[in-house]
């Protein structure tokens, strides 16, 4: 199942340049991660915002949960989940493509 | 260039269920031939809602506009567009991908 | 899966008072029979509005979709849709009211 | 009577790990004791968030707010509270499951 | 138990004049029943809108969801019910009134 | 004259319990003080919140004004005031209560 | 006393030019009356919409709610109101407009 | 001086093709009107909306108001008016151009 | 020209109160100045907040920024500007009280 | 293409004023740089905030991000993008400028 999730990060005032960075690299292993397993679908940088727009792929919202409260930069993001239904547009196409349909 | 743009479609009181039907149909023909020009490349239904989350490639806002101005239902649909930059993340997981990183 | 959804409801201005009770009926019936199917979990009205809070048992949000756009009362309602992931309160409270915890 | 209670935490930036820990903790028995005491009926983990809904069952609007400003996070947590009449639906319902209606 | 009720008024466009009013005095009916009956406590004009603030009495959501959807103007007003806890300075104020403090 | 006033207090992260508990004191006695005075009228707590609602009288906007800046939590608290006229309505009731009408 | 009155106004999609027109030349009539009474002190055009601000006198908040009820066009607009006290910059500056201050 | 007019477009749904047609040309020739005096300077379609974001020069509120007045569209449009002030980056670009700075 | 600003000032919490006061009373200074000069022509308290309306008049948007930028409090304060034109009730009531018009 | 950003800035409260000049100082350079480049091509004082409107060019999302995260402001500015499209009366301005149309 898939998930759009918006997540918008504050660094906190008081964190150091070096941890900040140091958590930046975790987030970004544990976003290599969610690849390889499948569940990082894709993820796009808002234009102008330390923000970003993803796809998560998980069998049920417990895992969605899990996952994102894994991400090291979950105690200073705030996390916007939208459930994405398939759409028909997207059940068309696949048989188009797939030759059921033309 | 990728877009993420988010339609909220409600229908007006006084059309009948048969011309609305016709704009629907026509909707969905245009997000298939949307597909084959590779502008459309992804849409999911909000769950629940008569509403949409969209991942459009155009060359520039105006190839987006037009594209979007030309949708059946624009008439009907309210539309949200985010410019999506790429992620460094995607960065990263395309040179792992293609070898160049471990 | 669980999810709640929060639905407004604004009946058209230029709907007979009949055809809306027609409706209700059926949204009623609905309602029941996604009971029968274990689908429809919980509903409370929003106390002072024609609004209710629902939880909801689905496989995947395609089939939570497929349920709410069958509402008879789909067309004229706002809903909402919030994902719910198990809470750690109520993996502990299980455990315990199986004896494996105190 | 019923509430629903949407609350968000958010851990204070000054707070130790080891005594948001105590407290979290803390929060969780509370939880289990209010299971208990009846009051507390559900809850559920919003996916993605530092936040939960949960229906409560109190007496009155005096006790649920008593039960709720005990909740040890209680002073870093935003709480929306909504008050849950009954709804037709779950009438009709009970009085199917207790046979009085088909 | 008490509830404020902001009640917020919008007349349909295709009333009469003749049928608004008839609803008017019908709700201001109702009004003075909800007083004789112990409901209605009070009840202001928010200045400058066709809207109000009102403090109900109500064993229970129910009877509170019951109270206002029998308002003739329902169908016409968006409601915002807030349950009302008892505040410690109206506790400590009656124990003054009654002499069990100063 | 009557306004409702909505307070919502935050406690500043970096008071002491003591000091708080100072200020808590201080507030009440001033709410007391408010009572004996016929400016405020009726205090109750929104349910779930460090927040309340109340009535005040006051002879015009400015002793409201410096009724409620005096109020030892006003620097930690966020008020908005809604200007109450009469309803018609109480009025009547009035006019009821009083023998002129049935 | 002093109110700040923001109010927008909307002409319903079935009225005619002339009717609104006639109402429109009403209310510019009832607001040079008001400015005679000395009810209106400002009144000003928000640059870009059909909507002014205007600061109001009156003796309380019911004839303030009268005086902005009679507006011809009451019913088209969406008023907001604010209660304004004294500033004490005003107090300083009409003690130095008097001589006694500097 | 300059202002930035966001204008967002909502064509009723009673009006005929033709009819909405011959107001849009109207607004076309106004506009091209109000750059041949110099008022409007720049004009943008927000991508994905019939809204745009536009600049005016004008010598006062007045002339800005009864320029956007004027719009044949101005019935049928939103309207947010920013009034935007001289950057000190544009200062020193001027200078930086006019070789009065480096 | 007339804006109307709405300010809300947050005094930081790291500030000692004589250093505030120093601010306070310079900001009071300041506004009395810009009396004299003819700029600031209104203030008022919004009743229950640290917040004002006021009422400036400037030669263009450069001069209403300098002159709310030169503000004491600037650096605590969120403004709010509306550029307000003329009225036309204004004009007839200007005409009306130089008996060109009655 | 065009963007539209809008970016609020809020000095953080820990910062030494020689710091935060020194920031300053750096952003105004980096806009005259970005002026050279061709990127920036107007910026305005939003009156009354430490905000402003700017158009920016960049040939794609990627390059708009990083010129705005190259902000030395970014981390203490909160930026908002709008993707601006070719609106048609530009197109026919052009058109008239240069003869093509009258």
């Amino acid at each position: 199942m898939l998930y759009l999730v918006e997540s918008r990060v504050a660094p906190p005032a008081e964190i150091t340049p070096e941890d900040w960075q140091r958590l930046a690299q975790a987030e970004s292993d544990y976003g290599i991660q969610a690849r390889r397993d499948g569940h990082l679908l894709h993820i796009w940088r808002i234009a102008g915002r330390y923000a970003a727009m993803s796809i998560w792929e998980a069998a049920d919202h417990d895992e969605l949960h899990a996952l994102l409260c894994g991400l090291p930069l979950f105690p200073y993001a705030d996390l916007t989940v939208t459930a994405l239904a398939t759409h028909p547009s997207t059940l068309r196409w696949g048989a188009i493509q797939s030759g059921q349909q033309t």
